[in-house]
């Protein structure tokens, strides 16, 4: 059993969809990486910090699932990080109403010994110099480091984002971000200048349309489970992300056929997450559920043509 | 060997990409299904209608390739269907600069005796009206018909669409007018909603992003080849089309399964289609690098998770 140290938000959302809003719910990055790495054989902790306005609740949801929370530094008379958003018909795009840092302004991670040597490292989308600060305290080179990233600190952060990313091995990144970080329209060229910029892989993240992984000359990828109903995109990116590296964490296979296992257990993971608002769906994941549904990915894209 | 018979335009188009411009070359829905069916062993027949201006070395690329022409209408002193289109930056979206109907005003289609009984029909993009008369000559109920379809006969011809949706299997349509025709979002209730109008089986196109095949619960994804670059997607719908049907004519096998791979085989012969302008592409497509591209959707696709 590999550990799993997850850095990023912990967070208390609104969210609101065409289908209906939520009141103040669970929600924040490293919450939902952890709640996908739990359906796997792993020791996680998360890297965090809260105020203690977070209702107790909340963090055992995490706890429940056997996830370390003595990373998370819980400020006293603080307030947690909170974000509401509202999405638009289609669920592709989303306005923030409400962005405030609060303790996040000021965090500061500290990695708990007992996961400074952790083999996979998550870093949520967070800025990427506080990212840095955690690659920094950790006692060995993990064998995976795996950083989330988005436009944001590309617009507000570029040389420390240019700077983490020499460090790390596979970035995880939506369509739009590599084009923006790159210059050029193509994936595949997209994904060529990434590597050239650290990270050995490249996963470009497109939504409703899948995930594509690249590594040197090959390239693999997994389509997003089609749903009758997608109820709230909020954390798919995030679930898959703890997917991803829960699965790498657990197998400690670093081959890249068993990267594409685990960017398949990812979407397959993202494919529940969007069934319900915020955690509401990973909270009481089964692992049957799970496994009944990966039949479904391996007909959705398997087919046995002869090759010559 | 089975018989596929193909019904649709055979063009002179004129195209602009962002790459550069063409003059006036070989186009059509018809002329891109013949190039791709011709990957297979098959015996296909265009039935289609030109003016005599059409360059003769227009229909020898069909002719050397082993299509049967005695279907295509040539009308003395008649001018061929002319489109002239320039594609936008990102090549996902185009204008149509001029669409001169002429000879294909009064197309009314003559299917030759020698298939009128052909196991499988593919209709391409037409009249509704035009679609229903070709269906109406064959003699014995082919084996599988095939329809291609666009938004334009939604808004024009909308009963009439709906009256030969009726009698066809397979209807090949784009996402978003899969949305416009069952005025259902998501993809998954489209496909449900029109099978319910007749076609057994769904595809829905997504260009870039794949094509999706539906059948009652079972549904499939073939993604598009992530490519270097797309040069020119005109035809790209079409040489999926005739690779769809060109494949399954020649295999004559129509178990869900075979679909799977007729979609595969359609994919493929498309991400070559976009590599050059026209039919620059596909009218010298070796089979030996059909095969080898093939290879490559097998490692983009395929895992090997231990189910439980």
């Amino acid at each position: 059993m590999g550990k799993l140290l997850i850095v990023g938000t912990v967070a208390i959302d609104e969210i609101e969809t065409p289908f209906g809003k939520t009141g103040k719910i669970l929600g924040g990055a490293a919450t939902y990486i952890g709640l996908a790495a739990s359906q796997f054989e792993v020791d996680s902790a998360i890297v965090s910090i809260v105020g203690d306005d977070i209702p107790s609740e909340y963090l055992d949801i995490l706890r429940e699932k056997g996830v370390d929370l003595s990373g998370i530094e819980i400020v006293t008379g603080g307030k947690t990080f909170y974000w509401k958003g509202k999405y638009h018909n289609d669920l592709n795009s989303r306005d923030t109403l409400i962005t405030d840092l609060n303790t996040l302004a000021d965090f500061n991670p500290i990695v708990p010994d007992g996961y400074k040597d952790a083999e996979v490292v998550m870093l949520g989308n967070l800025h990427p110099a506080v990212q840095m600060g955690v690659i920094e305290q950790m006692e060995t080179r993990p064998r995976l480091i795996v950083l989330d990233t988005m436009n944001f600190w590309m617009d507000h952060a570029l040389s420390e984002l240019q700077e983490v990313i020499k460090h790390i091995d596979v970035i995880t990144i939506n369509d739009e971000e590599a084009r923006q970080l790159t210059e050029e329209y193509s994936l595949v060229k997209a994904a060529e200048a990434i590597q050239k910029m650290g990270p050995e892989y490249v996963v470009i993240k497109k939504g409703e349309h899948g995930a594509l992984l690249f590594h040197k000359e090959q390239v693999f990828f997994a389509p997003a489970l089609p749903l009758e109903e997608v109820f709230d995109p909020t954390g798919a990116g995030d679930t898959f992300a703890g997917g991803f590296t829960g699965y790498l964490a657990a197998t400690q296979d670093l081959s890249f056929n068993n990267l594409k296992n685990a960017v398949i257990h990812g979407s397959n993971l993202a494919s529940f997450c969007v069934e319900k608002f915020g955690t509401g769906r990973m909270k009481d994941l089964k692992r049957e559920e799970v496994n009944k549904r990966l039949h479904e990915f391996k007909a959705l894209t398997q087919f046995d043509i002869e090759l010559k």
